[in-house]
């Protein structure tokens, strides 16, 4: 990371700021850095003659004249966000405000090993840019969620769960000699949340927790206003929350974990049982329809059609999900639980309502009353975004360290 | 709080960093900082000159001569810490360095009521101040630990588990207006832990978890390098994390929380099913010595005596910790864990190791792998020191003001 000096440090807080706040007048910059009115005059008058920042229209008025808003300028940068699930791959190319210029979801190729993976990655990183026409030399990082098992400090993944050959598996490095560029890594529940707290619910809570339902369960904690990674960037591990001590077998090596009570995985296998026990005659009818398969959204729209074997099993599925955020909600006191991820995306509006009465049934009546618990409304390709942002505050860095000599 | 100029607020900020690091050399407080050394020798001049601060001998060198290091004059102010439990309470008079004057330790007399109990803790604190010498006049503060549930922002209990009486009683106001300073008030949990932070093990840990387990279980999450409270202060309710969502019913409402399977009253209840069924001889022995009563030192005794039942009553208790403490270490990756309180004071040597043995074999390979769990070797008057340290950086601002004029 290249040094700077000491007027850069001005400018770059007062960048930084502008960029999180996303509109910010000049009185509340003074206010945020302690700076004085003339030194946020002289720094900012500065960035706008060399177009780091525009001026938007007035803000609110709190008395006199409505302040003028600075925004950042969307071309002073491009990032590329990656989201890499075990099965589908979200990429997209966004400017520095986020706005997306070109996205893709496709397969991921994970279970194909990391050669082929992170090849193929890469192929659609460069058809990407391609697409959204920004020459990749021009590209300012790239920010990349990974639901793979990671060492986040030396951005390679430890293993990938229920995929084999992903040992020491050193994918920003891979990138980076492969881009020439800055490249960020982070679990996938960490970029879903950068998403939710820039994009989504989570827009104004400083203290809150994202929940993942996909494959696994996996959340992230947005703590104290940022981030919380613990010790070695392993915290996050709800679905390994014991509900019931003497519960299932977990793949983790526990018993009864939430997530060994409530994946996707679990869940169909139960659907499957109803089915071959004769108990749900519309998911019967989906299920046919769809060659056989059983899904979470043909549960889903069993229930809708009023299928009492799956309204059932999704309430029962709410339940033990509310057991876990119990002890969540008793530990950390949370304003905000987002739940996002597929089964929330398909089932969520079953979900919610069991989730929900058992935490005030079950939970302590303080952080109870305190909590919000809904559902993302976030896409796929926001995830894509999430992860960008992984790269924004460094990316922003460069460009000032580039303009201004080091 | 009183407004303070500029040259205040870096004297304060140097003021803080040598107290928080009880030993600094000016070239760590540059780097903290990010001032000049011209500053910061500038600074440091001026509080030494004023008797603020004291030059200790020399530190570790790391080439050159062997840098000078500062620390906080003690005698720049005086705290009183208060730990007021359900049972017994602990006061301290502290120097600012947390040197003990005078301490005592006696009954609470919460279960008498919030009048009986303020006014008792009003007289114990004035008698404590004449036995340290210590005119009330010359006190800078006082931080108190309640067991109760708090209202911290507003400075008032909620209520008090198993004791009635206690909803909305202001203990902040009383005490700030019988002694005339400033007065903050937390829960016990957060205070044992701001000791272990200062004085106990968790001295170099940023991230760590610290547990009591007393008539009721607590934690404290000290996360990113600061005490995490949540949303509303209610975060650490560790006790009534379910380690079975069928078990038995807790005071709480919820089912088979930690607390309703292993706190000091269920333990003793068990131990004396095992004395009616005649299955533990040295605890029947020791039981009688002690006026028939079971308590947990003489639980402890008998393990240590051999005795198989005793033995199994701890294990098994450790077990159930155990079963607990994973969810939180999948959950937040903690460095450490302290375990505080009469259980772990009595018992700890038995209950570490099958809560050691439950969190390798439990939680997730990563962060059982981080985590240090130990007991905590404080006593209960540092549990008092520890409650004065949530008085002592606002003490050492008003000092400051007061010297300088505001």
């Amino acid at each position: 990371m290249p040094k700077i000096n000491s007027v850069q440090t001005h400018l770059l807080r007062v960048l930084s700021l502008i960029y999180r706040h996303e509109r910010i007048s000049r009185t509340k910059l003074a206010a945020n850095t302690g700076y004085s009115s003339f030194l946020i005059s002289k720094l900012t008058e500065r960035l706008l003659k060399d177009d780091f920042i525009h001026e938007m229209g007035a803000g609110e008025s709190s008395g006199g004249r409505p302040p003028t808003l600075l925004s950042i300028n969307p071309g002073i940068g491009h990032l590329v966000g990656v989201h890499m699930g075990t099965i589908n791959l979200r990429l997209a190319v966004t400017d520095m405000c986020g706005r997306v210029l070109a996205y893709k979801i496709e397969k991921s190729l994970v279970d194909k090993g990391p050669d082929d993976a992170l090849n193929h990655l890469l192929e659609a990183i460069f058809d990407l840019l391609k697409e959204a026409k920004i020459s990749r030399h021009k590209l300012s990082g790239v920010g990349m969620g990974i639901s793979g098992l990671l060492d986040r400090a030396r951005g390679i993944t430890l293993s990938w769960p229920k995929v084999s050959s992903w040992a020491n598996v050193p994918v920003r490095s891979f990138l980076e000699d492969n881009l020439g560029t800055f490249v960020e890594v982070d679990d996938t529940p960490r970029t879903m949340a950068l998403a939710e707290k820039r994009y989504g619910t989570a827009r104004n809570s400083e203290e809150f927790v994202y929940l993942t339902f996909g494959a696994g369960i996996g959340a992230a904690l947005f703590l104290h206003g940022k981030l919380y990674a613990g010790q070695g960037g392993f915290a996050g591990e709800f679905g390994h929350t014991t509900i019931d001590e003497h519960g299932p077998l977990c793949s983790c090596g526990n018993r009864g974990c939430v997530e060994a009570l409530v994946s996707a995985s679990i869940i169909i296998r139960q659907a499957e049982e109803g089915l071959a026990m004769d108990l749900s005659p519309q998911l019967r009818l989906i299920t046919q329809q769809n060659g056989g398969r059983v899904t979470l959204e043909g549960i889903a729209r069993a229930a809708e059609a009023n299928d009492r074997f799956c309204l059932g099993l999704l309430l029962e599925t709410g339940v033990r999900v509310g057991i876990g955020i119990v002890s969540l909600v008793n530990l950390l006191n949370p304003e905000l639980i987002v739940l996002g991820g597929g089964l929330p995306k398909a089932a969520g509006k079953w979900l919610l309502p069991s989730i929900n009465r058992v935490v005030q049934e079950r939970a302590m009546q303080g952080p109870a009353s305190q909590v919000s618990i809904v559902l993302s409304d976030l896409t796929e390709v926001d995830w894509a975004r999430g992860a960008a942002l992984l790269a924004s505050e460094s990316a922003l860095r460069r460009a000032l360290v580039k303009a201004y000599g080091s």
